[in-house]
């Protein structure tokens, strides 16, 4: 069994659903139960842990935050019965790189908390209040489905912004690809499209299924579905991806029209002015349309990041010397966010499938070998 | 203070939720509490309380189940948020009626249980359990939202028909009309159109909403939004009702395409041919968009009930003592299931608004009063 094989065993059963895929949300048991593993692997490698007061969670070989120190890592948590690769892949890989380099390098490896958003809904959660991108007043303020708060999940209020991350020589963060486009083990990242949320809350007016005539209706779950397709229709137009993946009726009771229907739209473009003639276009269909059935539709960007370009000298260097492709990716990371801050650059390993978010995301154990092998000597060659 | 307004003051706290409506589940606190409520009302009036092993409860005025009596009553469990007249007026109406009139009357009064069919999914579970209508055992397998059984909840095999359902004269349930069709403060019912609920399951495959491009996608959303709209399209042709109140997808996360949405069509039309071809072409139309959509469709009936005419020679006897009109309705009702097995009428107590099933439904306690009056005319004209 690889060393890998082995590391990977220790965390697969943790927080895995009967579905075959993850609820390992951000600051709940399982995610939790990975931070002590996170912890009793420094302690294994006598790295020093450290955590930032934003939830995120450091493990140091040298001085935390040393002048020229190479940042790298991933996150824990998962969307709701997403795969087991998506992002615990870039923290075991780091600690699996760290043991392949010299001890007197200078690394840092990071578990960023609620990349994907999942639990409060701000994807990136953690990278965003440790570059100060997000106020800390307003992150502690983000709720769960239970009304939980970040700030109550955390047990404090945010910290915010370290000066800390000026400090870095450099950030690289290992994750599996999310698509088909990589054809080989190992690739780099060269940029990531413009995305983000946009909450959809379509509000109508609550009546009995059987007895309200149809002409009597003010009825949300329509103008909902017409928003739905509009979003697919426009996306396709534009060369762009656009998903409805998150919906909420109330009361949600098959003999009552709903008062409210709660739809997210998650946009993404090759470029910021594609994104936001998509989101502009889906909003004015299904206002037109909430005009047509009475009802009302209210938008809320919960996040929006525009586009990312990662270091292009760094991306080329990697590519370079691992003799590597480089592509980019649809997906939101956290390295996108770091990007804005410290020369930051990205390695994929390959999804045979493509497929994420699911529980049928999958790497084979050679591709993730080879993707360790690639983090050591990034590691290696820029400490 | 009215006697009606004391004791409906009595209840309304029960299961009310911060949004105005009842959570008043089926065998959950707040409607076992009402249960309570219902023992000590029948304490207070010398009346003998039974059960019946599938969850309903009686209150008699004279020897349980004695040939000639005549049963009133109706249910406590609500919708989500849904008002607090539907069913529990029945029932408190019915302890002030029996108020009025002689005490040697033979009259019982009945809570059945699971009306609304919102904890276990199959309406009138009660009642159907009660005259034979549907199999114990499959009852006795129906889950709730958390995966709970109704024979859990119960805490037995429902114990199925009663013979004794025989010996009732009539039955007699006063409830909120539920449409804006009764323009004086008390009907007479004269049939209930035929409806029923479908389970439409759309399966897709889960992904990442970033990175699969939207030629590859298989999204049940999709084909869930269409087969929304086309319900809603085809009841208008068909001067019929359709509505989709209650949706579920998996794993309901914004960043990623569902694996599956589960929508509920609520269907209802003047007559069983119609309702037929309504579901008919839903299905039909859903089903070919899940062709081009690359997801599968299946439908499940949940319920269905065929059209109920009430007993014409009653309701018309009815009527003419209470000089009030004869009206249908698109709402099912126990007593449209008791219907089938003795002769049955029902009382309709004004709602100004028409609005039901939401926490703004609402019936004036002059036009309550004026319920109570009708249903102590009706026992004491029948017993």
């Amino acid at each position: 069994m690889s060393e890998f094989a082995k590391l990977w065993a220790e965390i697969a059963p943790i927080g895995r659903a009967g579905s075959g895929g993850y609820l390992r949300y951000a600051l709940t048991t399982p995610e939790l139960t990975l931070r002590d593993w996170f912890r009793a692997q420094a302690a294994r490698r006598d790295m020093t842990v450290t955590e930032d007061g934003n939830g995120n969670l450091f493990a140091w070989r040298g001085e935390p935050w040393a002048p020229g120190t190479v940042l790298t890592g991933s996150h824990f948590d998962s969307v709701p019965h997403g795969g087991g690769y998506d992002g615990p892949l870039g923290i075991v890989s780091a600690f699996l790189a760290v043991d392949k380099i010299d001890k007197d390098r200078k690394v840092g490896i990071a578990a960023f908390v609620e990349e994907e958003g999942g639990r409060f809904g701000v994807p990136c959660l953690g990278s965003r209040l440790f570059t100060g991108v997000i106020d800390p007043e307003r992150a502690a303020a983000l709720t769960d489905r239970d009304g939980v708060t970040f700030g109550e999940a955390l047990g404090r209020r945010p910290a915010g912004a370290l000066p800390e991350i000026g400090q870095l020589a450099a950030v690289i963060e290992l994750h599996i690809e999310q698509g088909r486009a990589l054809e080989v083990p190992v690739g780099v990242a060269s940029a990531i499209w413009p995305h983000g949320r946009w909450r959809m809350d379509f509000a109508g007016v609550g009546d009995h299924a059987g007895t309200t005539r149809m002409t009597d209706r003010r009825d949300p779950m329509l103008t909902f579905a017409f928003a739905v397709l509009a979003a697919n229709k426009e996306a396709r137009l534009a060369g762009a991806h656009a998903t409805v993946g998150r919906v909420q009726a109330e009361p949600n009771a098959t003999n009552a029209i709903p008062s409210l229907v709660r739809g997210w739209l998650d946009a993404r473009a090759a470029d910021t002015a594609t994104l936001d003639r998509l989101v502009d276009a889906v909003v004015k269909k299904a206002t037109e349309r909430a005009g047509r059935d009475g009802t009302e539709l209210t938008v809320t960007a919960e996040s929006v990041t525009g586009e990312v370009t990662f270091d292009n000298e760094l991306a080329e260097r990697i590519a370079a010397r691992l003799k590597a492709p480089i592509l980019p990716t649809g997906a939101g990371h956290d390295a996108g966010v770091l990007s804005g801050h410290v020369p930051t650059a990205m390695l994929f390993v390959r999804n045979p499938t493509g497929v994420s978010h699911s529980p049928a995301e999958h790497a084979s154990d050679a591709d993730c070998e080879a993707g360790i092998e690639a983090l050591a000597t990034v590691l290696d060659d820029l400490t």
